[in-house]
């Protein structure tokens, strides 16, 4: 059976030139970088030049790259470096930010620290009024997503901005998921700190990046042999930041083309659903260009998304990195969406790869599935 | 210029057989691991196999295998995640330590916690005197590693346990170094917690794991999706992991044969190293069998190093992770050893794929750089 994979935003496929340039860091001899011997020089040289290309991709300083292990890494390391810096200040994030944002700032309440929201408009997205909301005077960091990984909703940059300029606290944005679908450009958007993950833009998992200006300081997550100038210990994952640096390149070259194929895609798609009675979330702001998260109501997301595999489409329910559990999206709560419609949410997300034809045949399955679904809470009702 | 490769304890080749099983996990779409669909079923499944070769290796019950992305990062989670449970309490370490167990114990200090230090012999190990010396009570965590990555010095693990039954403290030994090396049985160790790291034993960068007890419980120090059981969380770096299984699979096969072999290297070579006059550092103590660190008085250790890695052979001065600071070796001065003579360190650590021509070859190549040099240093006096 052909396997139709419709969830880009969980992780994505690694770009066959992206491969190419990896492979002889994975086949030979490598030396460990900071080793003073060729072997050692050599893997230094491809660490630099990665990260060129990685700053080149996001109109930032090389310097200002920092490797980590992914994006969670890079979160984790904001959100605790920005903290110990200031004992008991207070820490910032919208209600829908990734777990690996919202988790480690909880952490720190446990020790000590306080925690403030910015709450979501039904729409998904922080407005201008839940910044006012924010009483906290002692403020570390404030950290909000650029783009939400299940609703796609883009946040605004100057809202941040502003907001952390007048707190005096480091503002920082989660671009995993914005990175390779929208232009990117750390110089335009003026904010501290930003966080990249590789395997989302057709690179190598288990390689991300924490984008830091210049004039930030922060405390390392991970002490050690003080590589990453002392910010990110650790012997370097040579290939996977090689291959970050060549995905990073490539998706710089092909967003533009990337988007509007996604878009046409998603425009199908929306029609379609809509057509057939799903509700589409954060419908009416700026989007990505690839990301549909929808529902039906009465229809149970997990029943619908299981008989979708057994045909050969992958799609995710809410986001992956929450699928463990089975509590309904916290970003649809987030939003005031009713507990029973969250429920049922599906995400679908395209990629490069993803054709027409996939989307129209996807059409057609969920058309049949939808019918026996109703048929059999018919019979049981 | 043929290259001979000596700085196996600084890191290896990928074992082809490994990246045989790897490959399938980089080319072909993989599904984010805790998705539902099948794609991440697979992803799934592919990580719990080698959950289990990694714990066949060491005899551990894979639930006690959690995933990092290294060595650095698991000896952090360990420091961390058991300093956290206990406010204040004191942390001890010897004083050989790897950077990535001292400095997070650091880190720790200027949060409030405390820490003690285990001083070594001359010889470079920690003796039953030196944990009779430690009179702090409340000790959270006691960290010793299981063999120096410079002079290759075996820790007496027995001493270890009974401080930390004693002190009803966590036990922890970093076995980045060991394992591949020496049989390393987590059953047979009774220690709470253990460090491994991929690329010391032809497994892949960028992954390593943190043994843990099942009785044990510390905080994570990276939050987010909730993955490896909450420990850990952060999309699994798939193809790695696949790796670092099958590589520790085949270690655990070939360890005796492997270990015999550069035992052969390492005797011949230090027969030859003494007949030219070397200190060799530990050498009255057990060592790894693949590691010579030696000195020879007057001669510069950098100087010597970047002659012999023009004639073709990679080697190290102290470890690789300190080496970007020019300081003499942590290790050495914590042995009591001169300085000076600590300045002229240079390590030596055999590989799989090594041979007796090799060293032969080098043994050579030595001679005639130790007489051009020592020639140099008599016109300059
Ligand atoms: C918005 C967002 N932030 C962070 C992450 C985590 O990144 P990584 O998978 O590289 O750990 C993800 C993906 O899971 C994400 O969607
Ligand atoms: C004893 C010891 N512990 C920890 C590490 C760090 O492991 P990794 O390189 O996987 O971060 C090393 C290697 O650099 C080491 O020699």
């Amino acid at each position: 059976m052909q396997k139709n994979y419709f969830d880009h935003n969980a992780t994505t496929a690694l770009d066959k030139k992206v491969l190419g340039v990896m492979m002889p860091y994975i086949e030979m001899q490598q030396g460990n970088p900071t080793s003073q011997h060729s072997f050692g020089r050599h893997a230094r040289t491809a660490i630099e030049e990665a990260r060129e290309q990685v700053a080149l991709a996001i109109h930032a300083h090389p310097s200002e790259v920092i490797f980590t292990s992914g994006g969670t890494e890079a979160n984790n390391m904001i959100v605790h470096g920005a903290a110990i810096k200031e004992r008991e200040s207070t820490l910032v994030r919208s209600n829908i930010e990734h777990p690996c944002i919202a988790r480690p700032m909880e952490a720190m309440k446990h020790q000590g620290w306080k925690q403030a929201l910015l709450n979501v408009s039904q729409d998904g997205v922080v407005t201008k009024e839940a910044y006012k909301n924010i009483t906290a005077e002692n403020v570390s960091l404030v950290s909000v997503m650029l783009a939400n990984n299940e609703t796609g909703a883009i946040q605004d940059m100057a809202l941040l901005h502003d907001f952390a300029k007048e707190k005096k606290a480091l503002s920082h944005t989660d671009a995993v998921q914005a990175f390779g679908k929208v232009d990117v450009r750390f110089d335009e958007l003026h904010i501290d700190a930003m966080t990249l993950s590789s395997h989302k833009i057709y690179g190598p998992q288990g390689v991300g990046a924490l984008i830091l200006n210049k004039r930030s300081d922060i405390e390392p997550l991970i002490y050690g042999g003080g590589q990453e100038k002392n910010l990110r210990s650790g012997t370097e994952n040579i290939a996977a930041i090689v291959g970050f640096g060549k995905a990073c390149e490539l998706i710089s070259e092909s967003v533009k083309t990337t988007s509007t194929h996604t878009h046409e895609l998603q425009k199908i798609l929306e029609v379609h659903l809509k057509d057939l009675g799903a509700v589409i979330f954060s419908e009416k702001v700026a989007r990505l260009n690839n990301t549909t998260f929808f529902a039906f109501k009465d229809i149970e997301g997990s029943t619908l998304l299981t008989a979708l595999d057994k045909k050969g489409f992958a799609i995710a329910s809410g986001s992956a990195c929450s699928s463990v559990n089975k509590e309904p999206s916290h970003v649809l709560l987030a939003m005031g969406i009713d507990e029973d419609l969250a429920r049922g949410a599906l995400r679908i997300s395209f990629g490069q790869r993803n054709s027409v034809t996939e989307v129209k045949d996807f059409i057609e399955t969920l058309k049949k599935e939808l019918q026996t679904l109703k048929q059999l809470t018919a019979i049981a009702a």
